[in-house]
């Protein structure tokens, strides 16, 4: 029963999985558990930033006018009516030619206009009252920080989907928000087939691999925004296999299996699609690693049936999982980061396929280069160790030189609104 | 009591800083919790990657010997004695032109040297007997992942200290760790200074703020990979202000302060200091924002007293407190990755101080640009948010134009190893 199959584009595989994805339910976390979740509602300043006139330095609140003639010369004397530590309020009105001493931070008192540092005055004493001898002309606003002059109220700072940075919760605390509403983890199961495969703790027997991927798995879920569950291994045995699935699909929003979508006789990912009812968007793609990289939809939960090569598994969800999470998480840029990059390796051999590269990248004086991490076989996992970016070869007839400028995809937390690489 | 402070270069800060670190103690977690962490072990390959002779592929293991002479035309005839799962192992010797069915990733069978894909041979039936034609020479080793061929057995492979990818988690998981040693978090404690602060959830009053810098802090600390502790706001009283200190001191590795360390008549942090008989390295950096940046150490332990405004608190806990925890890990690259960029914005203006410019950077054909987000104060909030770089202006006399090759330092997770761009 070998079935040809009909290898499909990277880029076309995309835009199938990305067609109609259902956006994923929220949540409300306090602002510690907020940082690197994804924001469910646009941020929109609710206030004036600063919300007054502060004073930007330790110093004296005064009035420009007063200092206009001031020189070193004939420095102005201006009478200290009063201080004004961070945070409290001063209420007396200031007339000409008086100063309060003020904080930085503070705000600052009706009728003054400009700060003068500390370190700036000639503090002096006479007949019992304080003075400052300024001895040039301090401008309107000096060292003051202007009402409004950071973030209007009202204005549009943040949008839904942003992954929360430190920044981010800075404006969120300005603004108030002990609690933010964000984006709920869509919970991913992953799904081991092979009988091949050991338990990471058993030790190792002929014949028998431990399994990797699984973990490898579930720590790229949780690097992208989701919650991982594994779901252990799956029995060589359809009948069974199928229940297994049948049932795990209730528990998870996303089922990841790894294995068992090529075309061997223990493959049986292709039958228990058929017997659930999914749609099967594809089940060969131009690729190289993860040609039998598999996608399938039943109702509005996906199935992503991923080689059992480490590399090509890896590969297959960064390419395919990672932008459905991201999407349902209403990231705007839910794609792996491209960037161009000179190559430091030569690839001669002609390819009918997409070829990814796992590579390290190095910037040398502004410009990007990309160099192999190791072994490029779909089953290898050293080369993903220490690996930083994808290098995306389109299929060729005459091979690519070193030295040529490609597209590279970031294998960071980065992402990017369109996906028009390969 | 204005006491003049000596400004030093960033780099000569950072030196006295990293001079002497403890290391921070070790913790075992299980391989799923270990994402993210940080390796407080050498990973050495404790067994042949592949293990055994590996099929790469769905077909036929056979000697390679046998396919001398096939060719189109003349095809040779090979008998199948034997079928071979994944994870199965294959006990009989095999004769010469014979062959066994084997699966992608299963243990050669003793006696073979190479497979034949499934597509590439033609199955037949003569006499109740399987056989399989093969019209080509199929060469030694072909489509065999051989044993050791990726990593031998012995081979240093990652070292302590370093991150845990998904591609680290792949190989932990290969070797059969279900457990892993790693950095256990420092735990940093928090501290605001200064009566103008509010809680995140009291609302906005006249002359007051909230606390913003705690929270973005606690969010920089749990990026770099140590346990935050919000310990609330100090009063402004010197007295108790020490108190608190001293006691919070026997619960943190590390105590961050914000605010209180300038030269006002509210900053306590530089008497409480010497109170503790701690030894304050500097307590001017030649840096703007954060010129006010003190670093101090009571013992092993570190003090950071940071400014007050967000900028420059963001700023000086990635230049100073972060290669602090991430030496404590262990983590050999615990300075902020730097690169070059093309300057998008012009700073004409003379500056005796190294600017430190919150910046995008965007890749343009191979080629790195940063554009600045926004106000360039201490103050500044907006300008963190969206900040994926800081552009390092060092101090200048004539100011940087326009298209300029400057220095970029990465807000990302990624380090490197020394620190000398300023």
């Amino acid at each position: 029963m070998l079935i040809k199959r009909n290898a499909i584009s990277i880029g076309e595989a995309v835009q199938k999985v990305m067609s109609d994805i259902e956006k994923g339910v929220t949540e409300k976390v306090t602002l510690v558990e907020a940082s690197d979740r994804y924001l469910a509602e646009d941020i929109v300043a609710n206030q004036d930033v600063p919300a007054f006139d502060r004073s930007l330095y330790d110093g004296y609140a005064i009035r420009s006018e007063d200092t206009k003639n001031a020189t070193n010369a004939y420095p102005v004397e201006l009478e200290v009516v009063g201080h004004i530590g961070a945070g409290a309020v001063f209420h007396n009105g200031i007339q000409p030619y008086q100063a309060v001493r003020i904080m930085t931070g503070a705000e600052m008192p009706e009728g003054c206009n400009a700060v003068i540092m500390l370190e700036h005055v000639k503090e002096l004493t006479k007949f019992d009252k304080d003075y400052i001898a300024v001895d040039r002309f301090i401008s309107e606003h000096e060292r003051v920080f202007k009402k409004g002059q950071e973030i209007q109220k009202g204005t549009y700072l943040v949008e839904k989907g942003t992954r929360i940075t430190p920044g981010i919760i800075a404006l969120l605390a300005t603004f108030g928000y002990s609690e933010v509403l964000v984006g709920k983890k869509p919970v991913v199961g992953v799904l081991a087939t092979g009988s091949e495969l050991l338990e990471i703790d058993e030790p190792l027997v002929p014949g028998k691999i431990r399994n990797s991927n699984s973990y490898m798995l579930m720590s790229q879920i949780e690097k992208v925004g989701a919650q991982p569950k594994y779901l252990g291994k799956l029995e060589d045995d359809l009948d069974k296999s199928f229940e297994v699935i049948r049932n795990e699909l209730e528990n998870v929003d996303i089922l990841i299996t790894t294995g068992g979508v090529s075309v061997g006789d223990y493959d049986y990912l292709p039958e228990i699609y058929d017997r659930l009812g999914a749609t099967v968007f594809f089940n060969k793609i131009a690729m190289r690693p993860g040609s039998v990289t598999t996608v399938a939809k039943l109702g509005r939960q996906f199935l992503f049936g991923l080689s059992g090569n480490p590399s090509a598994s890896f590969i297959g969800f960064e390419l395919f999982v990672r932008p459905v999470i991201r999407t349902m998480l209403n990231n705007k840029e839910p794609y792996l980061a491209s960037q161009k990059a000179i190559l430091e390796n030569s690839y001669p051999t002609p390819n009918a396929f997409a070829q990814l590269i796992r590579t390290k990248i190095e910037n040398h004086n502004s410009t990007v280069c990309a160099t192999s991490t190791g072994l490029n076989m779909s089953s290898s996992i050293t080369s993903l160790v220490g690996a930083d970016a994808l290098v995306v070869l389109p299929p060729t007839e005459s091979g690519y030189e070193k030295g040529e400028i490609v597209d590279i995809l970031l294998l960071s937390d980065e992402g990017q609104e369109d996906f028009s690489v390969v």
